[in-house]
């Protein structure tokens, strides 16, 4: 189907909708449908025709019935902290934001379940099992803004991934409406199940192109009770990458273990205005590490054992977090990166991850490549899992999409990631901008499973059209 | 596609075979055919028209592409240990033994991964990475017989699951053999991945319908240093199932946490002459409960609160596993019973599974329902993950599918299952045998979204047809 194909929608269709979900939650003036035209990603803009915000599955059930049947496009949007453009609607038509469907609907501390909306903040929902004693690990860098339903959309990680996976290893079942307006639950409440094809784990990550989830049951776990943080520095940024393999190599499992580059660190300090970190000479790079758990003095030989290894790397001074202040000051220096870096003009994010001993090599080669194709980076990301993310600046390119200045670095970085056998997304997903690169790491039959995949989900193509590929 | 459809082999098919992997491996007197014509599924037997025993992933495409052409069904077979039937070739036509494709390609010890092929003893792949410090956790009862190739078909999980997951938990990349005869990698071998659908994931447990599995990529972990075990009495089994649920709400994560009714006991411990376990009167189940960890005063501790616990709960006196010898016995115990009480008329196995908290309802309704339709039963599994083994006995009633004196009383179980919010099945798969269960759990729309993505994988249905669904 071609773009050509899509229908525009008409007064009757805006009628339809006002009669499915309210008059006030049908939005169609310009302003606000710039509201919803963008992302965190770059500086993309594409407009809806319309803003729909329905309150249940039934509710988007009948919206997709019209649409499937006029083949208007759908782009369903949570709360529009992507950074690979996938909320994007690039083909008009309807957006679907899911922020009115934000309820925890049960947590259920017999089975250490938690069933919730799409629209619930994840930081939200994090916080409200853990008044109950329980823990939902997943906490990606915009938990205090993102929505879990998008969280599930792109299979989101976080820092706490190496130790405890990525949103794929909490999802037990997921409430789908699919684009022909069918309703389903893709599997059951368990923690084991072999039970036809896994349609569960084939929507996470799905980039919101199969169907629109609205409830989603997640597994939790106890919540640890303590956590100790600290900061070593390092003087060179590929030893830094080699101490991370170690500390795994010789047994630890860290909840945390995150590299910052010191450009990165540097630009983050004078935009906060911070200096907890002292930024010393001669440092390139920083380690930020977490361990977890239920008993303090295990943990706090943990940390001295994790210290007397990194000496070994070329560390400098290891800086312990005494208190919890301290430690929301780590961790917001951490989690704050790619939005500041982004204000100094590294407008382009890459979400490259490699199995975890590559990392120096990974780091070795993007360096090279900055000054093969003059481009600046700054590297920073999930370590402990490989998942570099490299956010560049090249005087004069602002990014777009087949921009020639710069897309030709871009696919040498996804180029050298493939050659070390890891692969173009860790947990930003494809969407718009990742596209063309795609048939680095995937043969042609892969994608025609994955197109073959996405007409049985959605035969007319309606739903977030043009993401991750076309058809 | 009709069963008529299918193509009988003719002379030519058979030199084409011979050709591709070699004379001595393409079998066809009767008497080998039939030892690849039964797995442990009951007493069913379906005899292949040729069992075939490829060496290389380009063999196995080699032999696609002439049953893709002319319409051969094709059944893989990995160590014919399945509870489900999925092995078995219902249709005849080429059986695909995996047996020879059993290399351990590479343990990566940098990377905490291992590269193997499907036709490798699991138990022999978890003790050559245990050499290095290395643990793979799932670990099936026939663990000691069973391929790692067949783990994947099935999603196999295991005693370790209820604190390290199951099959779909490890399983970062695959190599497959399409019905078409091309061959993909599913992934990237990293811990994070969000590039395109997830066909990693879908591959897991499809059974052998999708493609022919012919190298795994796995994570790993460091091996745990110090293992405690520990069986409880309970003269309850419903008290039994509440311990379950306590110990995690509790916040306990046990490595191990195993059920087994008093009746499972006896009998294995007479069939093996072993009278390690007294079996006193009154009580009815026991609880197989196991802790590990990297700290041994911190497991103790931990062992000993957990048993205060369960004094909550109406439990006799506990049995500590003083060294390995009494833990392996305990795990032989365990182990064995399908197997053995099987031999003593307890041939129809279920695989149900519930979230945790509801195990007393369910082994309370299945005690009922047995009452009802006049069968006996002995339950146990893994009671940690609500995934309860239901072995079931009915004087005169040998199962075959469709045998009406015992499919209303399955039907009745898995309706139960379904109503306490589990499934039909948590590690053995569908196969043959739970097909005509599967509209209690699944929709007509689950179906077709099924039945469509099998399409796409395999346009000729050759591949392991008729299992899970028929097209």
């Amino acid at each position: 189907m071609t773009v050509e194909d899509c229908k525009t929608l008409t007064a009757v269709h805006f009628e339809q909708f006002k009669k499915i979900v309210g008059e006030q939650f049908v939005l169609a003036d310009e302003e606000q449908l710039k509201n919803y035209g963008h992302d965190e990603t770059e500086n993309l803009l594409y407009l809806p025709q319309v803003v729909i915000k329905p309150r249940t599955a039934e509710e988007i059930s009948a919206i997709f019935r019209i649409c499937n049947e006029h083949t208007i496009p759908v782009t369903p949007r949570g709360a529009g902290t992507g950074l690979s453009g996938g909320a994007l609607p690039q083909f008009g038509g309807v957006l679907i934001s899911m922020e009115r469907m934000n309820s925890i609907v049960e947590i259920d501390e017999r089975n250490l379940q938690v069933v919730t909306e799409p629209g619930v903040i994840t930081e939200v929902l994090q916080n409200a099992v853990k008044e109950k004693g329980l823990f939902y690990p997943p906490d990606p860098s915009s938990r205090g803004s993102c929505f879990i339903g998008g969280n599930i959309a792109e299979n989101s990680g976080g820092p706490k991934a190496v130790k405890y996976g990525v949103v794929k290893d909490y999802v037990l079942n997921l409430q789908v409406v699919l684009p022909t307006g069918d309703i389903i639950w893709t599997g059951a409440n368990v923690l084991k199940n072999s039970t036809g094809y896994n349609l569960t784990q084939l929507m996470i990550g799905s980039e919101g192109t199969l169907g629109i989830v609205t409830k989603i049951v997640l597994k939790l776990l106890p919540h640890p009770k303590y956590e100790l943080l600290m900061l070593v520095p390092f003087n060179s940024l590929e030893k830094a990458g080699e101490a991370v393999s170690a500390i795994f190599r010789a047994g630890f499992t860290t909840s945390a273990l995150e590299l910052v580059e010191i450009d990165a660190l540097r630009i983050v300090s004078a935009h906060l205005n911070d200096n907890t970190i002292p930024i010393k000479d001669g440092v390139e790079a920083h380690l930020l590490i977490e361990v977890d758990g239920n008993h303090l003095d295990t943990l706090m030989n943990e940390m001295e054992a994790i210290a007397n290894l990194l000496t070994g790397f070329d560390c400098g001074e290891i800086y312990f977090a005494d208190d919890e202040q301290q430690k929301a000051t780590l961790w917001r220096l951490r989690r704050r990166v790619a939005e500041i870096v982004k204000l100094e003009g590294y407008s382009i994010e890459e979400d490259t991850v490699v199995p975890r001993a590559e990392l120096p090599a990974l780091i070795r080669g993007v360096k090279a490549l900055g000054r093969q194709y003059q481009f600046q980076s700054v590297c920073y990301g999930h370590a402990g899992d490989g998942n570099l993310h490299i956010r560049i600046k090249k005087e004069g390119s602002i990014y777009s999409l087949n921009n020639p200045a710069i897309v030709p670095a871009l696919k040498a970085i996804f180029e050298l990631v493939f050659s070390l056998g890891g692969t173009i997304s860790g947990e930003h997903g494809i969407g718009l901008l990742q596209k063309e690169f795609l048939d680095i790491v995937f043969t042609d039959t892969n994608m025609q499973l994955m197109k073959g995949i996405k007409k049985v989900f959605d035969p007319n193509n309606i739903l977030n059209r043009g993401k991750i590929f076309d058809l």
